[in-house]
């Protein structure tokens, strides 16, 4: 899809219009938009199964309210994001793909500061390490068109509750209030809160507070009121004001939950204690349910002002599931089973989240099984806002509008479709599986997986071999070739940065010239 | 002024017509409000002159866009608040004298813990040592309908930057979001910035945050933005959203200036330092340039985007200026001549304060001298917005509309109004001069001040002594016994809360009680 700046005299002419409108009243039709945003939660977190059946992990979890929404809405059993947080992010906020923005690994708190351990054998390439920027010439970041910015400019109120992470403090976007948002409370530089609980006041403790500190929420502090309810609150409270306004609103309402560290949520955990599960897993299963809780508030507070049907919800996770001893408990990469590996990795564990979107005045259940992917969500947003022209300064948005799947429109198209995962990073010290210096694509049910280390090319059916147990890279080798080939077109057509080898200083290879 | 919940009814309608309006379009007419409040500016801290000359202390400092504002506004010479910051904020924000509301000292950031020092004789009443709260049942707070809550309901778009200060950590009004602000930025529950450096992330340090450390701003931090200048360029973003959507807003913009810690402004300090100044001054007379720096910006934004014309301008502090040795240079109590004392008395240089208005569509330089006090902002602001009819719950509101004299009508009755000061509180160690355990009323000229320690009352005649040096107690009884009437009178009004004796549990006297 292409957006250049060529559209600027017509966008500006609709800014014009909107402008008109939001003064002489709203367009009534267009909806409110909420995105229910869950930090680091796996696809098979949720008691709504994504898979094809019910499995243990769904079993474990209860998300009544979630279930709720399934009922009305459509569920992507094939959804993506990136293996790690500040990617997914960017993606979804700028509508490209992570290969193009170069925001590859998590942004630390603090500018300048590079995420990547080392490694013996490659250096990773100057990414973004300060993560995206809404203005251009701010040092190691994508400068790019937040669309929160565009839905402002069309009229629409806009907020954002709980983390943010889209760019290192220092830089313009350690604020959401430069990304567009018109409120933000609890969202800043930092990726995972330092306390779930208002007695350490989520942290801010005179000479004890961490980077991670959640700011704002103050009037919680001393208290008992857990994190994820605190914002949740917040989110009521911020919403209330487009609605007694009569104008549409976008809230980015970007839970903390489920992230490390593993608090229990007092108001939930018990029951999985009781029902004999491990302290750190009853923590997990508590996160799961106060996060299920805060979409069942707001849903309650949407049906009571009597917008409900005129509000579509969109709730996704930012990556896989954490699979990692000792945060988890559990053998290390089977916490998102039947997906191999987890958050980090770019094995299914790692990248395939639960996607759920209910349309406004929608009440159909649907399953779509095209694979989308979170830079998707750009348009799609921007299209079920009805804002159909507008101007970033990215030259184009790698995201396609999903809005006629969520229709029930489909086409082969989408299931030629090429989607991308670049991570030339060090995430964490150990390698695998599928973490650290890989590449992948996946078109149609065929996934190839590039190991930069290791120069190896492999080769999963996903629809046969959910879990990339067998590699077929040996007895495809016709499949094999035409994925590298395509592989290499796209990050070579999204300037893709490699990882250099730091005994010759050579960059790794493209796919398509690994033998 | 009777504002009570009978008027209920008149106000849902005039709200529903103002939701109407705010649908179908606003009322052009209604002006923008701007307040600039600063934070323990003394009534002789500018270079704009509030006495009838100019003196030594005006021509120290420099600030050339409050003198511009003069030019078009009115300037109140007789312009009170209270001693202390958190009494006059609540005072500001409710309409109440702070003898009613009872939060008579600077609330702690943290709930429950009273910040008066003890005492050998006296021990203060159980004030409101938690603030005031927008909702009911707080403990130890004044419920009060805050007047940007009527403002946002009435169409206003409602923002706050800076020091808030209104309510502890662990209660509502914590957040200014809970007091009819749609937007805060760096307001919470503490009086004081840690640090005005950005490279100090203004305190937010790990491990070295202390609760003053100041929320938001995190795009900043690492830089070199000194802290008036973030406040001020993100209160030109804020009130960018209202002009853009052609609504009328609120901003409040209180600087943490020129609060302790006296730390140089880099963008002024040195001029001061060359004419000889010494260190400490010259960092003060900085602080005292940057807000004023921060009105040139915002007014030249304002007539940038051409809506100058159509805002109302409040500029004003929230006490005197602070006059103790070592935060200040010189003798103590002598930072605000020709007044006396400074910030925390009742004297004069305690509670005297710059107020200028420069209304809408208005470019008339004016002087008033009618006494006017903080409390008047509330019904001042209300009617300036055109909000004509409202409910609160505080069953009266103390302060009156200045208006009148804002537009060159005034009248006998301004001159014979009652100012109530009321401190039953150990602000400081040491007592005096005004300083701990004082009530006080001016009428007209006169005012009679109340030592509860000494059980002693003083009488000066403010037109011919405004330095309160010589006591006309033993000279005029008359005069003495008909304030002390006035004065005992209105705190049995207001439900005053006096002071008990440690040595016996007995309250203090009433003024009129005293021989």
């Amino acid at each position: 899809m292409k957006r250049t700046k060529r559209t600027c005299s017509v966008s500006l002419l609709l800014g014009a219009l909107f402008m008109a409108l939001s003064v002489s009243g709203q367009k009534k039709d267009r909806p409110n938009i909420i995105v229910f945003f869950v930090d680091d939660l796996g696809w098979q977190d949720v008691s709504v199964p994504f898979y094809k059946e019910v499995t243990p992990l769904n079993k474990k979890f209860n998300t009544p309210f979630l279930e709720n929404l399934a009922k009305e809405g459509t569920k992507f059993t094939d959804a993506y994001a990136t293996p790690v947080c500040t990617p997914s992010r960017v993606s979804m906020l700028t509508g490209l793909n992570a290969a193009r923005h170069k925001v590859t690994n998590w942004t630390h708190p603090v500018a300048n500061r590079p995420t990547d351990n080392p490694d013996d054998m490659l250096t990773p390439p100057e990414w973004n390490i300060n993560g995206m920027s809404p203005i251009p010439n701010i040092p190691k970041t994508v400068y790019a068109t937040p669309f929160p910015q565009l839905l402002k400019e069309a009229g629409y109120f806009t907020i954002h509750i709980g983390k943010a992470h889209w760019g290192s403090a220092g830089t313009p976007a350690a604020s959401p209030l430069n990304l567009g948002f018109m409120v933000n409370v609890g969202g800043h530089s930092a990726g995972h809160p330092q306390s779930y609980y208002a007695k350490d006041n989520y942290g801010n403790v005179p000479g004890k507070a961490s980077l991670q500190a959640v700011p704002d929420l103050m009037e919680y502090h001393g208290g008992e009121t857990f994190l994820t309810e605190a914002l949740t609150l917040e989110a009521i409270k911020a919403i209330a004001e487009p609605i007694r306004r009569k104008e549409p609103f976008f809230l980015n309402f970007s839970n903390y939950a489920v992230h490390v560290p593993i608090q229990p949520d007092p108001r939930f955990v018990q029951k999985y204690l009781d029902q004999g599960m491990d302290p750190v897993e009853a923590g997990y299963a508590s996160l799961v349910e106060g996060f299920d809780k805060s979409i069942g508030d707001v849903v309650q507070f949407l049906k009571d002002k009597g917008v409900y049907d005129n509000t579509v919800i969109i709730f996704l996770s930012d990556n896989g599931g954490l699979s990692l001893q000792p945060m988890r408990t559990g053998p290390n990469h089977t916490q998102n089973l039947p997906l191999r590996a987890g958050k980090g990795s770019i094995y299914e564990g790692g990248i395939r989240i639960p996607l759920l979107i209910k349309n406004a005045n929608s009440h159909q259940a649907r399953t779509v099984a095209s694979p989308v992917i979170i830079e998707d969500l750009f348009p799609t947003i921007l299209e079920l806002a009805q804002v159909k022209s507008y101007s970033t300064v990215q030259q184009q948005i790698d995201g396609k509008s999903i809005v006629p799947l969520i229709d029930g429109h489909s086409d082969k198209a989408w299931d030629s479709r090429a989607l991308i995962w670049h991570i030339p990073n060090k995430w964490t010290v150990p390698d695998g599986p599928g973490i650290n210096f890989f590449s992948a694509v996946r078109q149609g049910d065929f996934k190839l997986v590039y190991d930069m280390k290791k120069a190896r090319l492999e080769l999963y059916d996903l629809k046969n071999d959910i879990g990339e147990t067998t590699d077929l890279a040996g007895k495809n080798q016709k499949k094999v070739k035409e994925l590298s080939e395509l592989l290499t077109q796209n990050l070579k057509r999204m300037d893709a940065q490699l990882p250099h080898y730091i005994s010759d200083g050579k960059q790794v290879l493209y796919p398509n010239e690994v033998n």
